[in-house]
Order: C-alpha cells, then sequence, then structure tokens
C-alpha cells in the first residue's frame, strides 16, 4: 500500500477502504508517513468528503491510536455531554449535578480551556480549595458514591488526533465536516462512555456559523457514535448570543449554582434541561423526554441537583460555603458599567467579540501560559429582544483595572441594535438521533 | 504574510496576488515555508486552478528562483524547441541540424533521461567520441560557427521546480495543468531562448491522453511564455503510436541521419518539418509557414541539413564515418521477430507498453545509476492502419539476449488489431499560438 495512492483515490473522489484509513493514520501516528503527504490527503478530503462509513473507520483508527479509558467499575450508564463551544456556557455544572440526582453517574474527564474564559476546570476552580488530583481509584470511587466527578485527563487519548488538528490547523483544512466530526467523536469515544449527548452551537458565536452546517456536523456525529456502538443525540442550540447572563470564572459558577437553587435564567435553564433530559433518556432511567424533563425540572426546585453538586463539591475538596453564599465567591475590585449610545431593540450579541472583551479582563488565556483570573468577568443587562435607552448599561464588567478601554470597545462592537422590534431567537433548533 | 491564509485563500477559488505566490516560492525554495503546507496549497491548485496571470507569475518566481543562460553572446534569434515527451520522438536530431542549415542558431542543453529509452544526450553517445564537456565559450563559438551545438547542462535552473516537483510527485498533485505547464516553462525560461515551439503530444502514449487536456496545456504554456516576453506556439502532435520505426538509441540516430539524407518517413519527417518551419518563422527567417515548409523541405533533400549535422557531430567529437555510413553505429547480437497471432488492422500500438519493451531490453534506465545499452531498441514493422497477417512479424527486437521474453510480450500487449480497416491517425491535431 502506498500513500501517493490512497492521497490519488480521495482526490479522484472514490471511497477509502477501512484498509487506506487504518494504514494512513497509523504510519502518520508512528511517524513513517510525513506531514506532507498527510496535508494533501487532508486537502484532497476538505474538497471531495468522506463517507459516513469513511468517518466512522477514521475515527476508529484515531481511537485506537492512543489510550481508551475503562469506565467499566462505574455502576450504571455512563452517558457524557459535549458542547462544541459558546461564550457563557456553563451547562456542564447544571447538566453534571441534574443527572446525577436521578441516579445517572458522570465520570468527567476535563482539562483547562484556551479559549474567550476558562475550561470547565479553570472555572471551578474559582471556588478554593477544589481539585482535581486523586487516583484513578478514588475517581471510580466518587463517582460510584456521589454519581459525579470530575478529573483531569489522565492517558494520551486520541494521539492521531492531536497530530491531525496540529497539522489541519497551518493548512487551512480545519473546517472540513468529516474531520471535525471524526476528531471530537475520536475523544469522546476513547473516554469511554456508554451514550452521548452533543451539544452543536449554531449561529455568529459558534464554530458552525449556520443551521446547515451544525446540523451536517451534527449528523456526522451521531452517525459515527452509533456506528461504533454508543447511543448518540445531538442538540443544536443558539448561540447568536452568550448563553445566560454571565461570562467568566467565578460569574458562571454563580449563575449555574443559582439555577440549581431553582433561579429562572430562561436559555441556559431551558437548555440544561433539554440536554439532561436526553441523557436520562439514553441511560434508560425515564422512558420519554416528557417525562424526563418533567421529573428533572422537579429536581431543580427541590434542591436534589443543588445537593448532588454541593456534594461533589466538598468531595473534590472545595469550600462548600462558597456556594451555600455565593457572595463569597472571587469578586473583583471595579465594577465598570458599559453604557449604550443609541438606542432600540437588540439585535444581536456577537458572542465571540464578549469572550474577548472578557478575554481582555483576565478571564480567559490569550497563550498556554497565562494565568486565570477567577474574579473577573462580564454580566449581560441586555440580551437579544431587549429594548435599549441611550444611557442603558449594556454590561457591567468586572474587571481588575479601573478603566479596561479594550473589554469596553469590544463590547461595544458585539451589539447591534435595531429600530425594528426583534424577537427573542428561539433557543434549540433541533435534535438529531 | 501567512502562508496558511494563502492555502486559504487558493482554497476558496480565489485568485493569488503576485506578492503571494512570489512569498510562497521565496519561502519554501529557501527552507522557510515546510512541505506540508506547500503540498496543502498544491492540491487546493488542483482542485481550483490557476488564473493565467497566477500561472506567469508562478513560472516567473521559479525562474527567478535560480541561475538562467545567458545566449546573449550568441548571434541570431535563439529558438528553442521542447517535447513534452513521447516513445520514439528523435525530431530533435533533425530540426537542430535542419533549422541551423537555414541560419538558425541552436544552443541546446540536455541531460540524460530516465525514461524508457535515454536522453538526446544518452542517443547521441551511440556515435563514438561524441561528447558534451566544453568550456561556455567553445559551446557559444560552437554555436555561432556552426548554429548546433549541444552542452550538459550547467547551473541551478529553476530550484524551485525541482523542489516543488520532486514534492507534487508523492502527493498526487502532478496532473495539474498550471502546474504543469509552470514546471516545464520554468526550465525552459531559464535556459535563454528568445522563442519556443512546444511540441505537445497527445494520445494513449503521451503523459496527456485526450485532445483537451493536451490543448488546454498547451495554450496555458504559449500563454505563459507569450506573457513574459518569448514568442511561443505549440504544435500539438499525435502519441497514439510510437514516431517513426525506431525505438532505442543508435537506432533512433540512424533514423533520424536517415531522414537527414532524404529518406521519406511520413509522420516523424512531417512532424520534424512542422516543428522546424513554426522556429524559422519565429525566428524571422521565413515570413510564412508555407513558405519556411517548402524551403525546409529542400534542404531535407539537397544534403544541407545532413551536412549541418556532419558539423556539428565532428566539432564535438564525434567519429563522422559512423553516420556516412550507418551500418558501422552499435548494433545488438540477435534479431528477435515478433509474429502476429491474430490478423487483422493495426488499430492501436500502445507508445508506453513499446517504451517499457525497449527498456527491458537495455535501451533505457529502470533507475539512475543503470547504463544504456546503444545496440539494442525496436524496429516496428507495422503501424497504425497497416493489414497484419497471422505468423507476419509485427517488430523486431534488436537484442543482446537470445530470448528476450519480458520485450516479447509487452510488444504484444502493446498492439492492438482490428477486424475492420482502420485510417492512419491525423499527425498534426492543432497549431495553438
Amino acid at each position: 500500500m502506498r500513500m501517493v495512492d490512497i492521497i490519488q483515490k480521495k482526490r479522484s473522489g472514490k471511497e477509502l477502504t477501512r484498509e487506506e484509513i487504518q494504514y494512513f493514520i497509523k504510519g502518520y501516528t508512528g511517524g513513517d508517513i510525513p506531514d506532507y503527504q498527510v496535508s494533501a490527503l487532508l486537502m484532497a478530503i476538505y474538497f471531495k468528503g468522506m463517507t459516513s462509513d469513511e468517518t466512522a473507520v477514521l475515527t476508529q483508527a484515531m481511537v485506537d491510536s492512543g489510550d481508551t479509558i475503562d469506565l467499566s467499575a462505574i455502576q450504571g450508564h455512563k452517558v457524557d455531554k459535549h458542547s462544541t463551544g459558546g461564550v457563557g456556557d456553563k451547562t456542564t455544572f447544571i447538566v453534571g449535578p441534574l443527572v446525577a440526582s436521578v441516579g445517572v453517574p458522570v465520570a468527567k474527564m476535563s482539562g483547562r480551556g484556551l479559549g474567550h474564559t476558562g475550561g470547565t476546570l479553570d472555572k471551578l476552580e474559582a471556588i478554593e480549595g477544589f481539585h482535581i488530583e486523586m487516583t484513578e481509584e478514588q475517581f471510580i470511587e466518587n463517582v460510584n458514591t456521589h454519581k459525579l466527578a470530575v478529573a483531569g485527563q489522565t492517558g494520551n487519548l486520541a494521539p492521531a488526533d492531536k497530530k491531525l488538528y496540529a497539522l489541519r490547523d497551518v493548512t487551512a483544512t480545519v473546517d472540513s465536516i468529516p474531520l471535525i466530526a471524526g476528531s471530537i467523536m475520536s475523544k469522546k469515544l476513547a473516554s469511554g462512555a456508554d451514550s452521548i449527548v452533543l451539544d452543536v452551537k449554531t449561529g455568529s458565536g459558534a464554530f458552525m456559523k449556520t443551521l446547515k452546517d451544525s446540523e451536517s456536523l451534527a449528523k456526522e456525529m451521531v452517525s459515527i457514535g452509533n456506528a461504533l456502538g454508543r447511543s448518540t443525540i445531538a442538540v443544536i442550540s443558539d448561540m447568536n448570543q452568550p448563553l445566560g447572563f454571565e461570562v467568566g470564572n467565578a460569574s458562571e459558577v454563580r449563575e449555574a449554582v443559582q439555577i440549581l437553587q431553582g433561579k429562572k435564567v430562561d436559555d441556559l435553564r431551558e437548555l440544561s434541561l433539554v440536554l439532561s433530559a436526553h441523557m436520562t433518556v439514553l441511560a434508560e432511567i425515564f422512558p420519554t423526554f416528557e417525562e424526563a424533563y418533567s421529573e428533572l425540572e422537579k429536581n431543580l426546585e427541590n434542591g436534589k441537583a443543588f445537593a448532588a453538586f454541593r456534594n461533589f463539591i466538598i468531595a473534590q475538596g472545595g469550600n462548600v460555603e462558597q456556594i451555600d453564599d455565593l457572595s463569597k465567591l472571587p469578586a473583583s475590585q471595579y465594577k465598570v458599567e458599559v453604557i449604550s449610545k443609541t438606542e432600540g431593540y437588540v439585535a444581536e450579541i456577537d458572542a465571540e467579540s464578549i469572550g474577548i472583551s472578557a478575554m481582555y479582563l483576565g478571564a480567559g488565556r490569550a497563550t498556554k501560559d497565562d494565568e486565570i483570573n477567577h474574579a473577573v468577568g462580564i454580566t449581560l443587562n441586555k440580551k437579544v429582544g431587549d429594548y435599549v435607552r441611550i444611557g442603558d448599561p449594556l454590561v457591567i464588567l468586572h474587571s481588575d483595572t479601573e478603566n479596561p478601554e479594550n473589554s469596553i470597545r469590544k463590547v461595544q462592537e458585539a451589539y447591534r441594535l435595531s429600530a425594528e422590534r426583534v424577537e427573542k431567537p428561539k433557543l434549540i433548533h433541533k435534535i438529531i438521533q
């Protein structure tokens, strides 16, 4: 088998065999096939695509390139949730304890974020003493006891994907749906869950800007999951504005906890319930989505979900007083209002600009070595559909500098007002299963 | 400027600027841009093509990446001829002395062949004592005196093209018309001729199998030449069977000399006259193609072209007795007839199979280090359109082994007979200027 023939075959639009895909992934991971042949193949895949069968084989080959996590010691049907990434997305902090509260085990591996705001781990570290250092045995025991634990990622998961992603990044071959789907799913599958619920974001603040692309990606990922023996569902949710009202680290934990305590924040609460309901149906806790939704909603109101969160934080060394009294979470030195200079209905809040604004405040990392400031962040006062008068504060910046000019400018760029009335955007666009 | 942005731009089908193309060629030649980015760009070019402007800029950038040969000390309008390569193509040995005989200077740089038969140099070395070792001054004096000299290629011509070609070869990006055109033209332009006549082969034995592709390639090359200030014409000629009757080294020299001595071998003589006539028109020796053709035909018959060839061979140390008496050229030990097992009209002679058959005899190199056997080769007894009876010899193999089985098998594969009458194929398909 020769790599040049595989490139030529894909270039002419033909379907690669299982053996050809495995040869290429093994050879590339092992260093026998050079970058320059792989980048040519990736560009050919960009233009000619891959069939669902090819994509599933590619994904499995990437999983097989490294370690896989064995969760068999955890009792029950393990369901993982994955989001394609958006600004203000703190659903993990709600979904985790919520599904745990009905007995679905959540064994989460998480990393730090190299995004505009921190990753799951960075955000949780806003709570004093919270840590993820534990043995594998402790991790499994925690999940079995509390149904929820978060550990740092161990093992070398899908190294082929890491190597391919780095190459795609510098060869303009990132935005190919089969390659994106394979990349995401290879990591999820290596992490060992039995079922997967995907939150595929769509809109200006998402990686996929159009509903059509988001739907293609969702379908591809669901097809891979099902082909490789994990029941998978995708929820396509809106990212034409940040999710909820808080963007940051401590502030996102705070907003999530408020929902767990029964507060009703429209979009965030709704999306968390939808994701959780699908997870519990896949875990066969409830027979239908409707029943799951209604039972889970009760657990947000009766304190059971909040209790699950408290137990989880205590088990991982976190200071639970900061959860019980949210004013004890880190707070910034200054609160800076960003004032509207025009009036009208909010038509769009570019989530990426809000994310960058938060990063300028110190809530995220520009480079790997940057330190996260847990206290800073952004509170949105106005969301899409709201009416704004001149002088109304659009957002409050939680800042540790008195005049965070760059952040202010970015917020002003993010808001687009319209003279016409604007409807609140639809939150859940589609369910793919 | 970032290479990844250039790849992305081409990927989305946009035209690259002069600066972008120069940046990429300079960076790649200098080692600052890695192979893996270039191969991704090449694959994007394969799918999205290049405009004539882009291709001309690419070609010039490849010329500028290395040395260029200065032919200004040679008197007259220098016209180069280039063939895209075919089996049995010995037109150079006819065209060179023929245009020299009317005063067009031919300063040919030539290399050895890594093909099924030798290169121009390999074939000329069938003549005892012939050599190309001479100083640049001697080379120029020879051209000025005899209007014809062949030297080995000196200098580092178009190193960017060499590097790119090696990469294309292993990344399935060879067969892109702008890349092929740029590659050929960069070497021609660096060689310093004022005008260029291209012999673009078409058919089963050519790199370009269809007339459409051959025409696209020819148009692209003519457009590059003219854009970069060298008047250029392309002749699209047939390669659905080998050219002439001889394939080999000594035997090809022999067949060419016979034409120079006035022998009429249909296709070979005709193509040589057409190419020569265009060359002399570009050199402004004759006002029209028709006049050029008729004057040149006279020089094949009156011995002037043959005299030019003799002078050239003598000037470069060759034993002219072997030219005056062609039986003194190297001859093989055995002559093996390949007999037809069926009867019918010859419909096709796959030139590539004939070339491989000759290589098996020792006429070409399978690897760079192989030695050429000048004596061996193939004489075609039957060409397309001829009627063949069972037992008729299709070809005579000139072999140094008694039973060259592989060569025999290849010849049998090459011939396809038909019960229906077959017309002789058209030789000159089109002129592109």
